[in-house]
């Protein structure tokens, strides 16, 4: 099983596509309550690997993506049989709340348990960012940052601080389950065609700096300035790609206005949006309760999952 | 009287802020149905500056600006009367639909014609420029080039095809009469403050040299994708400003995404939206009945313009 994890500064664009290596180090926190449990089951009678993911069977590009991820494990591991592997989200997948994370951190544990690999977390979380980026995050808990190259011997993840670290909240906003048209890994390799990209990379390494430093004083304030403030990066970028990426919604603007009012109204609350519609509202949890009745009260809102620091990616059962 | 301009390409942020010498050239359209009206008079009896604009007198900043603006012109005349100013816009002001550049405009030609100055329309431009920067280019009809520096004589704007040369529409889509809560004049400072800014300068560059190529040959597409391109572009600089401007409403996120459903119906339109919530849709003649009725059906809009290339100032009466 593994968990989701909300980037506070993201992850957006390779230095190596095909090895998935980031252009830029980013630093997210692991979430308790967006859980991926996945089994994985190597048998010598099966034909081709089986892959389901929320009770449906994945096909095309998706499953490729999967059966090239077990064949790095399979190699590493000498063994040639086919697998099962039977995946269940407890949210909303590929709606930008890092589904692909949870799941390629998940099918990485649990393959490596099934091949009986002994492999350290950092080589787990190299193997993980293969499959998907954000996924070597999610292999630990808490607050992690994600290392970029040169090389894809250096570009794992390692743990700042624990769940017990900092009880910040991650208040998940649904407002649309709707899989987005251009999934990230494709827009991933668009970054590059934006204008702005390179302008964002540089930024980035001087907000990881002081974004570190942030967490180690737990000052909350200067963590959510950095965060909106990357987040916004971010969506330039996918708005100045071409093909243009506009991942926000009408819903999605409402909630940014909506944050921003609570701060003048006194609410420690600051916006993060991953690649999708969905809102990450991250405040303390004196205000979740505030923020909960205002937010359900939102026609707009359809669902809210509030999240804490969660517990990296482990083998169950 | 003057028109407000669309610019195509962004004037955002100055090389320098006092005298308003914009850090890049932008190219923009000057809009026939967005007039503004204005009647100066010189009067020995006046003991202050009274500016009237819509009915409602000036006070503060901006009366400030426009008494700035009248002692330029003053100073130029030699002469120390203070002046009446009656101005009116048949449009929503401070909504981000270059309300100051029809006004500076305006007030530039009626002022130089109250005074006897006979000047240059590039000396004009150049002194419409010191009131507001946009207002430069409302000097001109049709579709204008705003030159940068270095030095104020070289910051004027100059004609590139007169109104005739391409029968383009702006709807003019208004979402908000609220007037915005920061004004241009201030986000402008705020330009260079967005890690973003030099790599849309320089982007612009790019853009404008393909812009004038793609005005040359009336090839609508590339005139779209440049303004919608730049127009990305400008509003990730307000974004990721500090502090951050989000001018975008949840009803501007609607028709940014109806836009680019028309055009995969097939209807060529492309948007822009200026320093404010409302967004003007470029299209040719052939398609403003069918996106007229898809727009006046939308219940968040309240008002569409449908302007044409206008013509630039002049002075009346």
């Amino acid at each position: 099983e593994a968990r989701a994890n909300i980037a506070l500064t993201k992850y957006w664009g390779n230095a190596d596509d095909d090895l998935r290596i980031p252009a830029n180090e980013s630093i997210s926190l692991t979430l308790d309550r967006t859980r991926t449990v996945t089994t994985v089951s190597f048998q010598a009678d099966l034909k081709a690997d089986e892959v389901v993911v929320d009770d449906r069977p994945l096909a095309g590009p998706a499953l490729e993506r999967v059966v090239r991820h077990l064949d790095l494990l399979r190699d590493l591991a000498g063994v040639t049989w086919r697998a099962r592997v039977v995946s269940h989200n407890n949210f909303p997948t590929g709606a930008g709340i890092a589904s692909s994370a949870s799941g390629f951190a998940a099918l990485t544990v649990a393959c490596a348990g099934a091949l009986g690999l002994d492999l350290s977390t950092r080589d787990l979380s190299r193997l993980a960012r293969r499959g998907s980026g954000s996924a070597a995050r999610s292999v630990f808990g808490g607050f992690v940052l994600l290392h970029t190259g040169p090389s894809d011997e250096d570009a794992f993840a390692e743990p700042l601080h624990g769940p017990d670290w900092w009880e910040i909240c991650d208040l998940v906003v649904i407002l649309s389950r709707v899989e987005k048209r251009v999934p990230s890994t494709a827009g991933h390799h668009l970054a590059r065609t934006s204008p702005l990209h390179p302008a964002r990379v540089a930024r980035v390494a001087a907000l990881n700096e002081r974004l570190r430093q942030a967490l180690a004083e737990r000052d909350f304030a200067t963590v959510g300035e950095i965060a909106e403030e990357d987040a916004l990066l971010m969506h330039a970028v996918m708005m100045t790609s071409r093909p243009s990426l506009v991942y926000w919604l009408p819903e999605t603007m409402a909630i940014i206005h909506r944050v921003r009012r609570w701060r003048e109204e006194g609410v420690q609350a600051y916006f993060t949006i991953d690649a999708g519609p969905n809102v990450h509202v991250l405040t303390l949890p004196e205000y979740v309760d505030r923020l909960l009745t205002d937010l359900r009260a939102d026609p707009t809102v359809q669902e809210v999952l509030a999240c804490r620091p969660g517990e990296g990616a482990s083998l169950i059962g």
